[in-house]
Protein backbone atom coordinates (compact mmCIF):
# COMPACT_ATOMS: atom_id res chain seq x y z
CA UNK A 1 0.00 0.00 0.00
CA UNK A 2 1.00 3.79 -1.14
CA UNK A 3 0.38 6.72 1.24
CA UNK A 4 0.70 10.63 0.22
CA UNK A 5 0.33 13.18 2.38
CA UNK A 6 0.31 17.07 1.59
CA UNK A 7 -0.73 20.26 2.96
CA UNK A 8 -2.76 22.59 0.99
CA UNK A 9 -2.64 26.40 1.88
CA UNK A 10 -6.04 28.14 0.70
CA UNK A 11 -6.19 32.26 1.25
CA UNK A 12 -9.33 33.21 1.61
CA UNK A 13 -10.78 37.17 1.48
CA UNK A 14 -14.52 36.71 3.48
CA UNK A 15 -17.53 34.52 3.78
CA UNK A 16 -18.06 32.15 0.85
CA UNK A 17 -17.05 29.25 -1.19
CA UNK A 18 -13.62 28.88 -2.36
CA UNK A 19 -13.23 25.70 -4.96
CA UNK A 20 -10.00 24.02 -4.53
CA UNK A 21 -11.20 20.84 -6.52
CA UNK A 22 -7.98 21.54 -8.90
CA UNK A 23 -5.52 21.68 -5.95
CA UNK A 24 -7.32 18.18 -4.54
CA UNK A 25 -6.75 16.27 -7.85
CA UNK A 26 -3.45 17.41 -8.73
CA UNK A 27 -2.33 15.82 -4.75
CA UNK A 28 -4.07 12.66 -6.46
CA UNK A 29 -2.15 12.62 -9.61
CA UNK A 30 1.35 13.61 -7.79
CA UNK A 31 0.64 10.22 -5.33
CA UNK A 32 0.59 7.97 -8.31
CA UNK A 33 -2.10 6.14 -6.56
CA UNK A 34 -5.02 4.54 -9.22
CA UNK A 35 -7.63 2.80 -6.90
CA UNK A 36 -8.01 4.00 -3.25
CA UNK A 37 -9.19 6.44 -0.59
CA UNK A 38 -8.68 10.59 -0.43
CA UNK A 39 -9.46 12.33 2.53
CA UNK A 40 -9.53 16.21 3.25
CA UNK A 41 -8.84 17.64 6.62
CA UNK A 42 -9.32 21.38 7.39
CA UNK A 43 -7.32 22.56 10.35
CA UNK A 44 -10.01 25.24 12.13
CA UNK A 45 -13.30 25.52 13.54
CA UNK A 46 -14.28 28.75 11.78
CA UNK A 47 -14.04 27.50 7.98
CA UNK A 48 -15.25 24.17 6.67
CA UNK A 49 -15.05 21.70 4.04
CA UNK A 50 -17.78 21.09 1.51
CA UNK A 51 -19.10 19.55 -1.76
CA UNK A 52 -21.41 21.21 -3.71
CA UNK A 53 -22.38 22.09 -7.41
CA UNK A 54 -19.65 23.45 -9.49
CA UNK A 55 -21.94 24.88 -12.36
CA UNK A 56 -23.41 27.88 -11.13
CA UNK A 57 -22.12 30.56 -8.75
CA UNK A 58 -25.58 31.25 -7.79
CA UNK A 59 -25.89 28.23 -5.81
CA UNK A 60 -22.73 29.26 -4.11
CA UNK A 61 -24.32 32.82 -3.19
CA UNK A 62 -27.71 31.25 -1.77
CA UNK A 63 -25.73 29.08 0.35
CA UNK A 64 -24.16 31.66 1.79
CA UNK A 65 -27.15 33.75 1.72
CA UNK A 66 -29.29 30.51 3.79
CA UNK A 67 -26.44 30.59 6.40
CA UNK A 68 -26.40 33.77 7.20
CA UNK A 69 -30.40 33.53 7.90
CA UNK A 70 -30.03 30.08 10.35
CA UNK A 71 -27.38 31.18 11.98
CA UNK A 72 -27.84 34.57 13.52
CA UNK A 73 -25.29 37.14 14.35
CA UNK A 74 -27.53 38.90 17.08
CA UNK A 75 -24.60 38.97 20.26
CA UNK A 76 -26.95 39.03 22.78
CA UNK A 77 -27.62 34.98 21.72
CA UNK A 78 -23.86 34.35 22.47
CA UNK A 79 -20.84 34.07 25.11
CA UNK A 80 -18.16 33.74 23.27
CA UNK A 81 -18.25 37.55 21.38
CA UNK A 82 -14.34 38.02 22.34
CA UNK A 83 -13.42 38.33 18.46
CA UNK A 84 -16.88 39.86 17.01
CA UNK A 85 -20.15 39.50 15.70
CA UNK A 86 -18.98 36.55 13.22
CA UNK A 87 -16.84 34.85 16.13
CA UNK A 88 -19.50 32.16 17.26
CA UNK A 89 -21.60 32.12 13.89
CA UNK A 90 -18.64 30.84 12.28
CA UNK A 91 -17.80 27.69 14.50
CA UNK A 92 -21.64 27.08 14.61
CA UNK A 93 -21.61 27.07 10.62
CA UNK A 94 -18.27 24.87 10.63
CA UNK A 95 -20.47 22.66 12.79
CA UNK A 96 -23.36 22.44 10.06
CA UNK A 97 -20.72 21.51 7.48
CA UNK A 98 -17.59 19.59 7.06
CA UNK A 99 -14.46 19.37 8.76
CA UNK A 100 -13.43 16.16 6.30
CA UNK A 101 -14.64 14.71 3.55
CA UNK A 102 -13.83 11.19 2.53
CA UNK A 103 -13.54 9.96 -1.79
CA UNK A 104 -12.92 7.20 -3.33
CA UNK A 105 -10.08 6.96 -6.19
CA UNK A 106 -10.98 4.99 -9.19
CA UNK A 107 -8.64 4.29 -11.82
CA UNK A 108 -6.46 7.31 -11.19
CA UNK A 109 -9.47 10.10 -10.76
CA UNK A 110 -11.91 11.01 -7.71
CA UNK A 111 -15.32 9.25 -8.19
CA UNK A 112 -17.14 13.01 -8.04
CA UNK A 113 -19.83 13.24 -9.68
CA UNK A 114 -20.09 15.63 -13.00
CA UNK A 115 -21.69 18.35 -10.89
CA UNK A 116 -19.89 18.17 -7.54
CA UNK A 117 -16.88 20.57 -7.18
CA UNK A 118 -14.60 20.62 -3.26
CA UNK A 119 -14.83 24.17 -1.48
CA UNK A 120 -13.72 25.53 1.57
CA UNK A 121 -16.28 27.60 3.11
CA UNK A 122 -14.98 30.45 4.68
CA UNK A 123 -17.18 31.85 7.67
CA UNK A 124 -14.91 34.51 9.00
CA UNK A 125 -15.22 38.24 7.50
CA UNK A 126 -11.58 38.50 7.43
CA UNK A 127 -9.49 36.71 4.83
CA UNK A 128 -7.63 33.80 6.48
CA UNK A 129 -5.17 31.41 5.54
CA UNK A 130 -6.71 28.40 5.74
CA UNK A 131 -4.52 24.58 5.51
CA UNK A 132 -5.74 21.52 4.40
CA UNK A 133 -4.57 18.24 4.87
CA UNK A 134 -4.65 15.99 1.96
CA UNK A 135 -4.04 12.32 2.12
CA UNK A 136 -4.30 9.30 -0.41
CA UNK A 137 -4.17 5.71 0.70
CA UNK A 138 -4.10 3.05 -1.66
CA UNK A 139 -2.13 1.09 -4.91
CA UNK B 1 -4.10 -4.80 1.59
CA UNK B 2 -7.24 -6.27 -0.57
CA UNK B 3 -9.60 -2.93 -2.16
CA UNK B 4 -13.07 -3.29 -3.58
CA UNK B 5 -15.70 -0.85 -5.51
CA UNK B 6 -18.96 -0.60 -6.51
CA UNK B 7 -21.33 2.02 -7.58
CA UNK B 8 -24.65 1.08 -6.59
CA UNK B 9 -27.80 2.25 -8.11
CA UNK B 10 -31.05 3.62 -5.91
CA UNK B 11 -33.81 4.64 -7.37
CA UNK B 12 -36.27 7.46 -5.68
CA UNK B 13 -39.52 9.36 -5.80
CA UNK B 14 -39.52 11.84 -4.06
CA UNK B 15 -38.15 13.85 -1.17
CA UNK B 16 -37.56 11.18 1.93
CA UNK B 17 -35.11 8.79 3.16
CA UNK B 18 -34.09 5.11 1.82
CA UNK B 19 -32.87 2.46 3.23
CA UNK B 20 -29.92 0.96 1.26
CA UNK B 21 -27.73 -0.89 4.49
CA UNK B 22 -28.56 -4.28 3.00
CA UNK B 23 -27.04 -3.40 -0.26
CA UNK B 24 -23.73 -2.41 1.36
CA UNK B 25 -23.41 -4.77 3.37
CA UNK B 26 -23.72 -7.03 0.57
CA UNK B 27 -20.89 -5.04 -1.35
CA UNK B 28 -18.73 -5.87 2.56
CA UNK B 29 -19.66 -9.26 1.88
CA UNK B 30 -18.77 -9.82 -1.57
CA UNK B 31 -14.97 -8.16 -0.89
CA UNK B 32 -14.54 -11.02 1.83
CA UNK B 33 -12.50 -8.17 3.68
CA UNK B 34 -13.28 -9.07 7.67
CA UNK B 35 -10.99 -6.13 9.12
CA UNK B 36 -10.86 -2.50 7.27
CA UNK B 37 -12.92 0.69 6.47
CA UNK B 38 -15.79 1.24 4.38
CA UNK B 39 -16.93 4.29 2.71
CA UNK B 40 -20.08 5.34 1.06
CA UNK B 41 -19.92 8.60 -1.68
CA UNK B 42 -23.55 9.93 -3.18
CA UNK B 43 -22.03 11.55 -6.76
CA UNK B 44 -24.89 14.01 -6.08
CA UNK B 45 -25.68 17.81 -4.81
CA UNK B 46 -29.36 17.60 -4.39
CA UNK B 47 -29.31 14.34 -2.40
CA UNK B 48 -27.35 13.01 0.58
CA UNK B 49 -26.22 10.22 2.77
CA UNK B 50 -27.45 9.38 6.36
CA UNK B 51 -26.81 6.73 8.97
CA UNK B 52 -30.04 7.09 11.42
CA UNK B 53 -32.86 5.14 13.61
CA UNK B 54 -34.03 2.11 11.14
CA UNK B 55 -36.94 1.12 13.48
CA UNK B 56 -39.57 3.81 13.79
CA UNK B 57 -40.58 4.95 10.45
CA UNK B 58 -42.15 8.04 12.02
CA UNK B 59 -38.67 9.23 12.97
CA UNK B 60 -37.58 9.43 8.85
CA UNK B 61 -41.27 11.40 8.25
CA UNK B 62 -40.19 13.76 11.20
CA UNK B 63 -36.30 14.23 9.57
CA UNK B 64 -38.38 15.75 6.26
CA UNK B 65 -40.65 17.08 7.83
CA UNK B 66 -37.62 19.22 9.75
CA UNK B 67 -35.67 19.98 6.43
CA UNK B 68 -39.11 21.33 5.23
CA UNK B 69 -39.17 23.86 8.10
CA UNK B 70 -35.47 24.97 8.19
CA UNK B 71 -34.94 24.94 4.38
CA UNK B 72 -37.74 27.58 3.13
CA UNK B 73 -39.15 26.88 -0.88
CA UNK B 74 -40.02 30.72 -1.42
CA UNK B 75 -38.34 31.22 -4.23
CA UNK B 76 -37.63 35.13 -3.30
CA UNK B 77 -35.54 33.86 -1.18
CA UNK B 78 -33.21 32.02 -3.99
CA UNK B 79 -31.17 33.15 -7.09
CA UNK B 80 -30.95 29.61 -8.32
CA UNK B 81 -34.31 28.85 -9.10
CA UNK B 82 -34.14 27.71 -12.76
CA UNK B 83 -35.27 24.39 -12.22
CA UNK B 84 -38.26 24.85 -9.53
CA UNK B 85 -39.20 25.71 -6.20
CA UNK B 86 -37.54 22.22 -4.74
CA UNK B 87 -33.65 23.13 -6.46
CA UNK B 88 -31.52 25.39 -4.44
CA UNK B 89 -33.43 24.02 -1.05
CA UNK B 90 -32.31 20.39 -2.43
CA UNK B 91 -28.73 21.57 -2.74
CA UNK B 92 -28.97 23.46 0.98
CA UNK B 93 -30.48 19.77 2.23
CA UNK B 94 -27.55 18.16 0.98
CA UNK B 95 -25.08 20.50 2.90
CA UNK B 96 -27.11 20.43 6.02
CA UNK B 97 -26.53 15.72 5.78
CA UNK B 98 -23.72 14.11 4.09
CA UNK B 99 -22.10 13.51 0.99
CA UNK B 100 -19.41 10.68 2.53
CA UNK B 101 -20.05 7.81 5.40
CA UNK B 102 -16.65 6.17 6.77
CA UNK B 103 -17.96 2.92 8.83
CA UNK B 104 -15.43 0.54 10.21
CA UNK B 105 -15.44 -3.47 9.10
CA UNK B 106 -14.82 -5.93 11.67
CA UNK B 107 -14.66 -9.48 11.53
CA UNK B 108 -16.67 -9.11 8.44
CA UNK B 109 -19.08 -6.87 10.07
CA UNK B 110 -19.79 -3.25 9.86
CA UNK B 111 -19.92 -1.47 13.13
CA UNK B 112 -23.11 0.06 13.33
CA UNK B 113 -25.28 0.04 16.24
CA UNK B 114 -28.41 -1.71 16.75
CA UNK B 115 -30.32 0.79 15.29
CA UNK B 116 -28.79 2.41 12.58
CA UNK B 117 -29.46 2.28 9.23
CA UNK B 118 -27.20 3.79 6.20
CA UNK B 119 -29.95 5.46 4.24
CA UNK B 120 -29.82 7.96 0.86
CA UNK B 121 -31.70 11.34 1.37
CA UNK B 122 -33.39 12.38 -1.78
CA UNK B 123 -34.35 16.16 -1.79
CA UNK B 124 -35.77 16.50 -5.45
CA UNK B 125 -39.63 16.25 -5.83
CA UNK B 126 -39.24 13.88 -8.96
CA UNK B 127 -37.33 10.41 -8.36
CA UNK B 128 -34.30 10.11 -9.71
CA UNK B 129 -31.44 7.32 -9.92
CA UNK B 130 -29.18 7.92 -7.64
CA UNK B 131 -25.27 6.41 -8.04
CA UNK B 132 -23.82 6.14 -4.25
CA UNK B 133 -19.89 4.61 -4.96
CA UNK B 134 -18.83 2.15 -2.20
CA UNK B 135 -15.36 1.58 -1.39
CA UNK B 136 -13.72 -1.56 0.91
CA UNK B 137 -9.96 -0.98 2.10
CA UNK B 138 -8.67 -3.73 4.43
CA UNK B 139 -7.55 -7.42 4.84
CA UNK C 1 -0.28 -2.25 6.27
CA UNK C 2 -1.46 -2.39 9.88
CA UNK C 3 -4.44 -1.87 11.49
CA UNK C 4 -6.08 -1.33 15.03
CA UNK C 5 -9.31 -1.36 16.19
CA UNK C 6 -10.59 -0.03 19.74
CA UNK C 7 -14.19 0.72 21.26
CA UNK C 8 -14.31 3.46 23.39
CA UNK C 9 -16.84 3.73 26.16
CA UNK C 10 -18.13 7.86 26.93
CA UNK C 11 -20.25 8.42 30.08
CA UNK C 12 -22.41 11.31 29.58
CA UNK C 13 -24.38 13.41 31.99
CA UNK C 14 -27.18 15.42 29.89
CA UNK C 15 -26.61 17.67 26.56
CA UNK C 16 -24.06 19.17 25.69
CA UNK C 17 -20.30 18.47 24.41
CA UNK C 18 -17.71 15.56 26.18
CA UNK C 19 -14.21 16.14 25.27
CA UNK C 20 -12.86 12.98 24.06
CA UNK C 21 -9.47 13.84 22.10
CA UNK C 22 -6.86 12.28 24.93
CA UNK C 23 -9.03 9.10 24.78
CA UNK C 24 -8.60 8.84 20.67
CA UNK C 25 -5.34 10.14 20.66
CA UNK C 26 -4.20 7.18 22.93
CA UNK C 27 -5.56 4.40 20.48
CA UNK C 28 -3.50 6.21 17.64
CA UNK C 29 -0.53 6.15 20.57
CA UNK C 30 -0.91 2.21 21.49
CA UNK C 31 -1.06 1.64 17.29
CA UNK C 32 2.02 2.42 16.87
CA UNK C 33 0.82 3.53 13.61
CA UNK C 34 2.74 6.41 12.08
CA UNK C 35 1.09 7.26 8.97
CA UNK C 36 -2.67 6.77 7.87
CA UNK C 37 -6.19 7.42 8.76
CA UNK C 38 -7.96 7.18 11.82
CA UNK C 39 -11.65 7.06 11.55
CA UNK C 40 -14.04 7.47 14.73
CA UNK C 41 -17.35 6.39 14.24
CA UNK C 42 -20.51 6.34 16.70
CA UNK C 43 -22.60 3.86 17.24
CA UNK C 44 -25.67 5.85 18.16
CA UNK C 45 -28.83 8.07 16.44
CA UNK C 46 -29.58 10.68 19.14
CA UNK C 47 -25.69 11.16 19.90
CA UNK C 48 -23.00 12.39 17.53
CA UNK C 49 -19.67 13.57 16.99
CA UNK C 50 -17.75 17.04 16.46
CA UNK C 51 -14.27 18.64 16.11
CA UNK C 52 -14.52 21.67 17.51
CA UNK C 53 -12.70 25.00 19.33
CA UNK C 54 -11.07 23.77 22.58
CA UNK C 55 -9.93 26.68 23.68
CA UNK C 56 -12.89 28.58 25.70
CA UNK C 57 -15.80 26.74 26.89
CA UNK C 58 -18.59 29.36 26.46
CA UNK C 59 -18.18 27.96 22.40
CA UNK C 60 -19.52 24.44 23.53
CA UNK C 61 -22.32 26.13 25.74
CA UNK C 62 -23.40 28.25 22.60
CA UNK C 63 -23.35 25.56 20.49
CA UNK C 64 -26.22 23.22 22.61
CA UNK C 65 -28.22 26.71 22.85
CA UNK C 66 -27.46 26.70 18.83
CA UNK C 67 -29.05 23.41 18.33
CA UNK C 68 -32.09 24.34 21.05
CA UNK C 69 -33.19 27.40 19.20
CA UNK C 70 -33.17 25.57 15.61
CA UNK C 71 -34.26 22.32 16.55
CA UNK C 72 -37.83 22.63 18.79
CA UNK C 73 -39.26 20.66 21.61
CA UNK C 74 -42.37 21.15 20.87
CA UNK C 75 -44.49 17.78 20.52
CA UNK C 76 -47.14 18.91 18.41
CA UNK C 77 -44.23 19.55 15.75
CA UNK C 78 -43.33 15.48 15.90
CA UNK C 79 -44.66 11.88 15.22
CA UNK C 80 -42.04 10.43 17.09
CA UNK C 81 -42.68 11.10 20.42
CA UNK C 82 -42.71 7.75 22.36
CA UNK C 83 -39.35 8.89 24.43
CA UNK C 84 -40.39 12.11 25.36
CA UNK C 85 -39.73 15.85 24.33
CA UNK C 86 -35.95 14.94 23.58
CA UNK C 87 -36.53 12.29 21.98
CA UNK C 88 -37.11 13.41 18.14
CA UNK C 89 -35.26 16.61 18.60
CA UNK C 90 -31.93 14.25 19.56
CA UNK C 91 -32.30 12.36 15.95
CA UNK C 92 -32.79 15.81 14.27
CA UNK C 93 -29.48 17.36 16.16
CA UNK C 94 -27.69 14.10 15.15
CA UNK C 95 -28.16 14.43 11.64
CA UNK C 96 -27.01 18.03 12.08
CA UNK C 97 -23.75 17.07 13.30
CA UNK C 98 -21.62 13.61 12.66
CA UNK C 99 -21.99 9.84 12.53
CA UNK C 100 -17.75 9.53 11.33
CA UNK C 101 -14.88 11.80 11.05
CA UNK C 102 -12.12 10.61 9.43
CA UNK C 103 -8.64 12.62 10.74
CA UNK C 104 -5.00 11.74 8.54
CA UNK C 105 -2.55 10.60 11.47
CA UNK C 106 1.60 12.29 10.34
CA UNK C 107 4.28 11.19 12.30
CA UNK C 108 2.44 9.63 15.14
CA UNK C 109 0.03 12.36 15.37
CA UNK C 110 -3.27 13.71 14.29
CA UNK C 111 -3.30 16.62 12.37
CA UNK C 112 -5.52 18.44 14.09
CA UNK C 113 -4.83 22.11 14.04
CA UNK C 114 -4.07 23.86 17.46
CA UNK C 115 -8.19 24.56 18.65
CA UNK C 116 -9.35 21.38 17.65
CA UNK C 117 -10.76 18.92 20.16
CA UNK C 118 -12.84 16.04 19.09
CA UNK C 119 -16.53 15.73 21.44
CA UNK C 120 -18.77 13.48 21.54
CA UNK C 121 -22.47 15.67 21.67
CA UNK C 122 -25.17 14.15 23.58
CA UNK C 123 -28.56 15.68 22.72
CA UNK C 124 -30.35 13.46 25.18
CA UNK C 125 -31.50 14.78 28.49
CA UNK C 126 -30.57 11.54 30.60
CA UNK C 127 -27.34 10.57 30.93
CA UNK C 128 -26.10 7.55 28.46
CA UNK C 129 -22.88 5.08 27.67
CA UNK C 130 -22.10 5.97 24.75
CA UNK C 131 -20.16 3.62 22.48
CA UNK C 132 -17.27 5.44 19.70
CA UNK C 133 -15.55 2.80 17.57
CA UNK C 134 -11.92 3.69 16.51
CA UNK C 135 -10.44 2.52 13.79
CA UNK C 136 -6.42 2.96 12.50
CA UNK C 137 -5.03 2.06 9.87
CA UNK C 138 -1.50 2.71 7.82
CA UNK C 139 2.23 2.11 8.55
Amino acid sequence: MKQALQTIDVATSGPGLYDITGKIVRVLSQSAIKEGLLTCFIRHTSASLLIQENADPDVLADLENFMRRVVSRDQKLYRHTTEGPDDMPSHIRSVLTQTSLSIPAHEGRLVLGTWQGIYVFEHRDAGHNREVVVQVMGE
